[in-house]
């Protein structure tokens, strides 16, 4: 519990800061903290509870021996750091012409994917499994979150806007640097050249997710998607090598977040 | 060592994050990080070092007990929080007509007072120092801190420019809300009037530090910084009854920091 809990401060605790960093005045139809509070306190409270959140985590000393608390913690503030480098690149790509499909993944890497690593790592860690399994309760964490990302970035095109509840091809109407779009930047000229000279609108963003689709992107990020999903479920094949109740759970909790539609 | 390093980076994370806080451009006569790589970058890479600082605190698994050097991780974040809280009120007074002197000394002690004090705790802590003696580490770092910042805020206004190395009474040219002149605007009529509606200029500051003096401030500065500085040095007989090397060597310090000029 005092993981869980550290885990979800230390979540909030960078939501605070990448509105900040992102220059976002709303999350989820609500005014942001530096919006509602102002620059300097919404830095500070964001501190606050990153402070916070490495307090809750020395509560493992209660429900776990030295040992493994120790570790725990230090396995959370290099989390932290693998976050705050995918925040890094984030923040650098907002100004940088060519990104590079591999750095992308890295970014994700840092910014989904190490946060859900640690998390069913750190439930290893507190329930005393073997070191073999450590590695593949974070490989599972980390496969099932850069699966879950690349997903997301695939319904942000493809997906259909009466289950997303977001218009068709949202991120090209955005321009969000996403996956398919860098594909798509990186391996069709029509698609750069459409991309950087025209505006994109209802009208037009058909034509330019058509593009997408004959220069292989949307093949590749499903084969992308694929290929971490493979991942996560082997590491599990290998944690669990006969059924039990754990294992279905983790299952389901895969299959639910991957074939989701929104 | 680990624990000196950690503060060392403690102390520059807050430092980059108050930069950007205060919206201050220069520090020390170079660009502030905000300044050269911009907001977004700069609030994030204070994070790391605070992740840094926080892994360093770990360091101390190499050097102390897990005991030991779990409970000096629970107060390093228990100062974090101390330290925030003081910047809390510091940007809270930005925007604030009335500031009480009672609650400026708390933000003080925050700001200035609590990173001292755990320095001296922290000392004790990974000596495996009795109890009792760690209680009057921190009550010594905490009252010289204390004393040391009253003093600033005395030297502000009253300190010899050709030893500050500043115009005289910089603190009123800059309309600094500072321990005396906090006083000033809750005691004297005259000096709010004065403040409230002129132009504070070369030619009249001496007037404005003279009300000052009348309505008792420099006392009760003076006053207050030998108090902090009183507490400071009983703190330290009580922790060595007899003369030794340590206990100079506290001394010197506290006399050097106390009775500087500048």
């Amino acid at each position: 519990m005092p993981g869980a809990v550290a885990i979800e401060y230390l979540h909030n605790f960078t939501l605070i800061h990448d509105d900040i960093e992102d220059n976002s005045p709303i999350r989820h139809g609500r005014p942001t903290l530096w919006q509602k509070w102002g620059l300097a306190q919404a830095v500070n409270a964001g501190d606050a509870l990153f402070s916070i959140a490495q307090l809750a985590m020395l509560g493992l000393r209660e429900t776990c021996d030295e040992e493994v608390a120790l570790k725990a913690i230090k396995a959370f503030n290099h989390t932290c750091l693998h976050l705050i480098r995918g925040q890094y690149l984030d923040i650098a790509f907002e100004s940088s012409q060519d990104i590079d499909v591999s750095t992308y993944l890295v970014m994700i890497e840092g910014k989904t994917a190490a946060l859900i690593g640690f998390s069913t790592l750190l439930g290893g860690l507190t329930a005393h499994v073997e070191e073999r399994q450590l590695g593949l309760l974070e490989e599972f964490g980390s496969s099932l979150g850069m699966a879950f990302q690349i997903q997301d970035d695939y319904l942000g095109i493809w997906g259909d806007p009466q289950k997303t509840g977001k218009s068709a091809a949202t991120d090209l109407l955005t321009r969000k640097k996403s996956l398919p779009i860098l594909f798509g930047l990186q391996q069709s000229e029509t698609f750069k050249h459409f991309w950087n000279e025209e505006e994109i609108s209802a009208e037009n963003v058909d034509t330019l997710a058509d593009q997408l689709v004959a220069c292989g992107a949307q093949d590749f990020v499903q084969t992308k998607a694929q290929q971490f999903t493979e991942k996560a479920f082997k590491a599990l094949d290998e944690l669990f090598p006969t059924e039990n109740e754990y294992l279905n759970a983790l299952y389901e909790l895969t299959e639910t977040l991957l074939n989701r539609n929104s």
